[in-house]
């Protein structure tokens, strides 16, 4: 017996999860999503709301050559080529249309100038005009009350139910849901006529499983994540015989500060302005070990060997340029130093060292041309670093899961067994996994989670309904 | 209804399976082995027998210090700290004591100079009189044989079977099953009365499932493994819920040959001989580009970097130890040269970079000191490469799956809702994951198999039988 019926069920209120509700309703069917948290958003609203865009419409001003494959190719290189080339296709070739979808459909504004991320071989990433994810959920969550569909708060997702042919027909789950507590809420089935979207998100904040995939990853690392970033949507499936993909590759963010807790008020301002305009150094050497510019696994690997203690450096010209530095500065993420005297003396680094480290870097930025470590220097980031000085002392937190469980370029859960699609199932976003393998470059989850929750959503409407299966019959 | 009833199953007839029939049989119950192909032993018998072992009797011999939890340390470090801490305590520590087992026990018989592997900080690894693991096999099936324990060939298990409580009570079988036809043979149910031991090896050979945890491990790949190194027996364990480890670690070997397929006969030559008494070189420079002794997974990144054409050169001191050099010669697989001019002229080598890195490393074997890349030279391997030389064109091949289903120390295979074991499932050897994370380092699956083998075959004679389940009894 079933509590209740839709179309379309969708777990996860991040940006897979609406994107997927709302083609779901345009395509005229009854949508529920169900969000176990006491807030919608995940950490789509934590995040920074940057996303990948090949052949843009900035690109076109900035006269920057970009394509869908070198994207494709540039996804794949980070990711070490684990990383399935459909999958990695269908987002790039798609991300200029959700791009669009998201400024035109959804009314998000965006700034005009390009973010050169880490592991993009040319600047692609657009960022909203508050250079946070919460104005693209908020717009989605607008867009969800126009269309008159329902976000259930603190409704837990617990196991997914199928009929004898093994489709999935429907959701238990637990309403009235206390995170974290798992035994919390009253248990109910809901059916699904056409399809269930997972868009769950990753485990990150899961300590438990996520030292199983890699027993590195103990509770004395932070993360970037909200709480509610725990493995039990995910489980459900795998439970079910979804296809677990790259569940070791759990992805450090080098961004975040070591003086504050978790994603911080300093991480926009390293990944936006220190990491494109500034330069990391070892405070142990006063000598830069990296192109800052590179994919984040490279760089998370530099930083966290024995014995380094890595802090970025941006001048004043480009540190200003940044929208939340004076916050920064106020919360003491980010220090203000005059001169690199006060700020060796008060960071215990050698003065001499890093005043030839910044000359070296200034003569890089003079010949357009970066010959100790290859970074970029585009006509965005080609600033010399000069008083005064703004200073982050990094720590890399634990940040995105790559991995998570197969789907197929329609979104379909794949089932490990006979490697066909799951009846029923749809997935999207950082529950998958597949389409990042060893390393996630940046602005990419975005366009992941928007271009595979439309398709999720989309093609969810158009499943065929499990025959013979009447919505009271007790399973 | 059952077809049959047996104390324990154990599926696979390798290393792990074997001895975890062994052990069952000697704790009283009674025992059936399952084997899908025509000849057991799977890749156990095409393996070169090596076994690591910590405090070996040879060890004291030699004088050379060495610990468990220096075995362990090896394993931690060339697995990037991805293993589970446990497991590769639990391995290091009974080492000594399955070498001996093997040894005394089951009656294999070892060369008295120990090998030093890649990756291993001390030479600690074993080679039977043959270097071959078939011989282990062998002694393995002749104790099954005194012990009575049926080994029934052409059997592929299907589906674990469970009770109503979750717990594992029997197999699903095809009985005269003809590999690779998946739908050949006759399906029965046999009952476990105490547990089912998956034994059932790595995946190598399936070309879907491991592209779908490694895009890159295509068909254009070869292997070293025997055909049937495919991941069903994996998957039914995934279907009923055990945890999925490092599914994508699958390990590249670096000994093997371009001029042959598979493992051939030149692989053993060049993990014996070549890696720790030669050197590998870049016919495209002439130039050394990695420390022999390395662990693998660093070594066969190295070798496949773009533009490389990796060789093995060994001097006639060293190469006339190899056992089956003759063999080798005669199927052309390693080619000797009298001088290194024939040798450049007939591989199209630059003659004088290659003089000069013979040079330079006969200068490194004088000193005892590698000063290039830091590879160990100790009094085992410490020998000049001079005429005439042995010659290997090198390839790697997909070797080993450092990645399966989750067990713990007691070997029971753990579910991935609860993080619990799954009653009356067992498991052991390459179908497992966890003990290797990113990289297993030489000798020590042997030492896995056996460990955790007989601690499956031993645990699971103590398991408790489940309540309620008549053998007759229709689930």
């Amino acid at each position: 017996m079933f509590d209740e019926v839709f179309d379309v069920i969708v777990v996860g209120s991040g940006f897979a999860g609406l994107s997927a509700a709302i083609e779901a309703r345009n395509a005229g069917c009854s949508v529920l999503v169900i969000e176990k948290m006491r807030v919608p958003g995940g950490n789509s609203a934590l995040s920074g709301g940057l996303i990948a865009v090949a052949n843009s419409p900035l690109q076109e001003v900035a006269n920057i050559s970009d394509s869908p494959a070198r994207l494709a190719n540039d996804m794949l290189k980070a990711g070490k080529a684990l990383n399935h080339p459909a999958l990695i296709q269908t987002v790039s070739e798609k991300s200029r249309e959700i791009f669009l979808w998201t400024r035109d459909y959804l009314g998000v504004a965006f700034n005009d100038t390009l973010i050169h991320g880490g592991g993009h071989s040319v600047p692609r990433i657009y960022t909203p005009v508050t250079c946070t994810g919460a104005i693209i959920v908020q717009a989605l969550l607008v867009k969800c009350r126009e269309l008159d569909i329902p976000i259930r708060m603190q409704c837990a997702s617990k196991d997914l139910i199928r009929d004898d042919s093994g489709r999935v027909v429907g959701v238990t789950v637990a309403s009235n849901y206390i995170f974290p507590q798992q035994n919390s809420g009253i248990i109910r089935r809901i059916r699904a006529h056409k399809a269930v979207v997972l868009a769950s998100g990753g485990f990150c904040q899961d300590v438990e499983f996520r030292m199983i995939q890699n027993a590195r990853l103990d509770s004395s690392l932070e993360t970037t994540n909200h709480p509610g970033a725990t493995a039990e949507a995910l489980v459900s499936a795998l439970k079910i015989g979804a296809t677990p993909v790259h569940l070791s590759w759990v992805q450090m963010g080098p961004w975040t500060s070591r003086d504050e807790k978790g994603w911080g008020g300093s991480a926009m301002f390293s990944l936006l302005s220190g990491f494109p305009n500034g330069i990391m150094f070892d405070a142990t050497t006063g000598k830069r070990f990296v192109n800052e510019l590179t994919d984040r696994l490279s760089i998370s690997q530099e930083m966290t060997l024995a014995g380094r203690d890595p802090m970025l450096i941006v001048g004043g010209e480009a540190a200003r340029l940044h929208p939340n530095l004076t916050q920064c500065l106020k919360r003491k993420v980010v220090k203000r130093y005059d001169t690199l005297e006060t700020l060796a003396l008060d960071q215990s680094i050698n003065a001499a060292a890093l005043a030839a480290t910044l000359r070296k870097y200034n003569e890089s930025v003079d010949h357009g041309v970066d010959r100790e470590f290859g970074k970029p220097l585009g006509p965005n980031n080609r600033h010399k670093i000069t008083p005064p000085y703004y200073l982050v002392r990094l720590r890399p937190k634990i940040h995105y899961c790559n991995g998570g469980i197969q789907i197929n370029t329609r979104a379909q859960v794949m089932d490990v067994e006979h490697h066909q699609p799951i009846p029923g199932l749809y997935a999207a976003g950082e529950v998958t996994g597949g389409v990042h393998g060893a390393c996630r470059i940046g602005g990419t989850a975005i366009s992941e989670c928007l271009v595979f929750g439309r398709i999720a959503g989309a093609n969810a409407a158009q499943e065929g309904q499990s025959a013979g299966v009447p919505d009271n019959h007790a399973m």
